[in-house]
């Protein structure tokens, strides 16, 4: 192994270890107050902005709300956040692939969600970074959208075995697709007996009951 | 800045010299062997293997033609590849999240391409990692699916100006989606004004032939 490896795997260890410590900080501040907080990753262009809008509108007269968003740059989604009406703070990444802990300890910090309230953070889209990263969520939420191909949970398996919760999008476009709904969730269960599974498309809005529902239960 | 932070830039910068140094040598071999080699780069399911089982079946009986295949897991995209009769080989990153120099040297001893052959090599679906590392190829081509959204080349401008063409995939689904033509190519050439654009659909063929001139006018 050369000396480039080896500082590497000593160094990566280091990176989780330090952001394993801030992200059990922030599992303690949100447990602190009641907030039920939520990762939702996927690859770019899954629809996760466009789900996060239409939860807003679904659940904004019920339970406050608010959105961390992370990309590598511009602050699209936190402005079409801000147009239904919640609150949101976007963190731009840069070359950076994930966000970390610290990332959203200071956007936390400056945000100062209320209690009892769901955040939703928003990761940079990519399948493969954002997995080995607690935030301090309650659990990640894997966005898969149709148009992407039934094999994904097979090719990007560390992704969905982290995560508690796959929501299939776009099911809309379905007509359109060759894509195999029943051969995708039996990828998903074989790569992680326990996920569960809410097909959806934020377009129709079928599915948006089961997801919103998933959310109140899972609120104190 | 703290210790990890400080050896985390040290050791990138340590990463990205040693990788660079090995692509040299790639670019140095194909170039002694007049073989066209291209990193293709995308979102996962953006219809990368498609487009190249298509490609081959347009050019397998003028040009010598490869794979190189590069997944977290599974060996279903070589498989793909072979079925065209293109011979092609799988590297499997595991938790890794883009391919390096390293990699490709040791599939192309392997794979050992025709002189006067197209390599194409497929990297892992991420539109963020893949853009800082050089496999000595001649460019990479980003491959973007009209179901993700105009906004990509913005949110991920790192990816879009490191690639010297960018393919717009699944063109046949546009009449389903509200997706700016016009628009993506305009945040395209925002973020690298030299970018060639392809609008391409595997589905019907249609810019295909403008794709496979494309990779006609750059051999040698």
């Amino acid at each position: 192994m050369s000396d480039v490896d080896d500082r590497l795997i000593k160094l990566e260890m280091d990176v989780l270890a330090a952001n394993d410590k801030v992200a059990a900080e922030n599992r303690n501040y949100f447990a602190e107050h009641n907030i039920l907080a939520l990762n939702l990753v996927s690859s770019p262009g899954s629809g996760k902005t466009t789900l996060l809008c239409q939860t807003i509108d679904a659940l904004k007269n019920e339970v406050p709300l608010m959105v961390i968003e992370g990309d590598q740059q511009t602050i699209n989604d936190a402005e079409r956040i801000r147009a239904t009406g919640c609150r949101a703070i976007q963190i731009n990444t840069g070359e950076n692939c994930h966000l970390d802990a610290e990332m959203i300890k200071d956007a936390s910090a400056k945000l100062v969600p209320e209690d009892n309230s769901i955040l939703f953070i928003e990761n940079v889209g990519n399948l493969v970074c954002p997995a080995a990263f607690d935030l301090g969520e309650l659990c990640k939420v894997v966005v898969l959208s149709v148009t992407e191909g039934e094999d994904k949970p097979l090719k990007y398996p560390y992704m969905f075995n982290a995560s508690k919760v796959m929501i299939l999008t776009k099911i809309d476009l379905l007509p359109y697709l060759n894509f195999d709904v029943e051969k995708c969730k039996q990828y998903a269960k074989q790569v992680n007996p326990d996920i569960e599974i809410i097909e959806l498309s934020s377009t129709t809005g079928k599915g948006m009951e089961k997801w919103v529902n998933w959310l109140k239960s899972h609120r104190k």
